[in-house]
């Protein structure tokens, strides 16, 4: 189980709230990050209300839910990534690890949210990379599981594939992954990989409007992995 | 059911000698095409020699195949795929679908096989569509697939997500999927999307070696698809 406590910036957005409800529900304990420390305290005390009085949940104004927690997720929109970054990045501490969720959908300027910007660095987790202190981790992890199935009630369907160049990040972030009921985390390689994932999103936002669904992905052919939520 | 004879070139290769040795179990006419006619004939006694002497299974020099067939499978090394749609070319009549298979690993120029090349117009089979002659379509679909799980016993434990900017095409290709046992087939929009087919193909091999398994994927969260295997 996991013990450090979990900040979801952008966790006001529906992809961050349905993180940090599946992960309160699971009992860790997790701050809610917004630009706006009321509406953080908000969303968490309406996840207060839905899970019960047992729920270790709390809001906070983004930077202050860093100095909070040493695990941070990004779910902010792409037009936002980067300033987010610059902006906890004095809060950031060795030791830290920074989960990217972030997708650059071209929807972030004005175009198709089932395509993707090209992103210089070749992902969004890579660009968090290059811009975080040293000895902070970054892991791309979470970009495929869409905020309808965490919203929903029940397990979720969905394989968390889980990409970093720090191999114990990997691990570390699996272990959370799977506190999510019915999610299976894999690890998916080195941080570069992020980009392929990131783009995976594109292509379900496609499917979920030609089939009229909320997709998620499942990886078959592979033996049990290390990691599956009980 | 599909009538049109396929012709799958490059099916010598265990890529296409599973997708032509699916097809002819499931009652398809099929004609492995190669550079090499006898290596191709070669193929299509081996297919025939397991199903029985039901199957309707041919070998061919590939044009000769693509004179045989309006309905084409690409499946050659990438390294390859430019060349053999040049040496096609003058064999394609309007009408015909060609069906790309193929994904840039950049283990083609000696790189890995986990990691894509980038091509100009956006994807293998984008290339392919600037290369055919007008009234052509071009098809991405398959690059997920494994050649293991092809060839093995049992139905295919995969989802083939289906391009093109050709909407009846893809109607027809995903009837043709549908014939592999244990395929769903699913619109995935533009063939513009391939590049994105096409690196789940270089995740997947990176999630086999990590995780040693013959990786595939599964989109979950849509409703029933409109075509399903039998």
């Amino acid at each position: 189980m996991t013990t450090r406590p979990i900040a979801v910036l952008g966790g006001t957005g529906p992809e961050g709230f349905g993180l940090a409800l599946r992960w309160a529900q699971a009992g860790e304990t997790v701050i809610i990050g917004s630009r706006d420390a009321q509406r953080a305290q908000q969303a968490a005390a309406k996840i207060q209300q839905k899970i019960g009085g047992s729920a270790k949940i709390s809001g906070a104004e983004n930077v202050a839910a860093c100095d909070l927690a040493d695990m941070l997720v990004l779910t902010v929109p792409f037009s936002g990534h980067a300033a987010l970054v610059k902006q906890l990045k004095p809060a950031l501490r060795p030791g830290s690890i920074v989960i990217d969720a972030t997708v650059p959908l071209a929807a972030s300027v004005g175009g198709r949210a089932s395509r993707t910007l090209g992103v210089w660095q070749g992902s969004a987790a890579q660009q968090t990379a290059e811009l975080v202190p040293k000895g902070v981790a970054v892991v791309a992890a979470f970009q495929n599981v869409g905020a309808e199935m965490l919203n929903a009630e029940g397990p979720v369907d969905c394989d968390v594939i889980v990409c970093s160049d720090d191999s114990e990040a990997i691990q570390i972030v699996s272990q959370l992954a799977v506190r999510i009921a019915g999610v299976r985390a894999l690890d998916g390689g080195k941080l570069e990989n992020a980009r392929i994932l990131e783009q995976i999103t594109a292509l379900l936002v496609g499917l979920n409007l030609r089939h009229h669904g909320h997709g998620g992905i499942r990886i078959t052919g592979l033996p049990c992995a290390a990691y599956i939520s009980q």
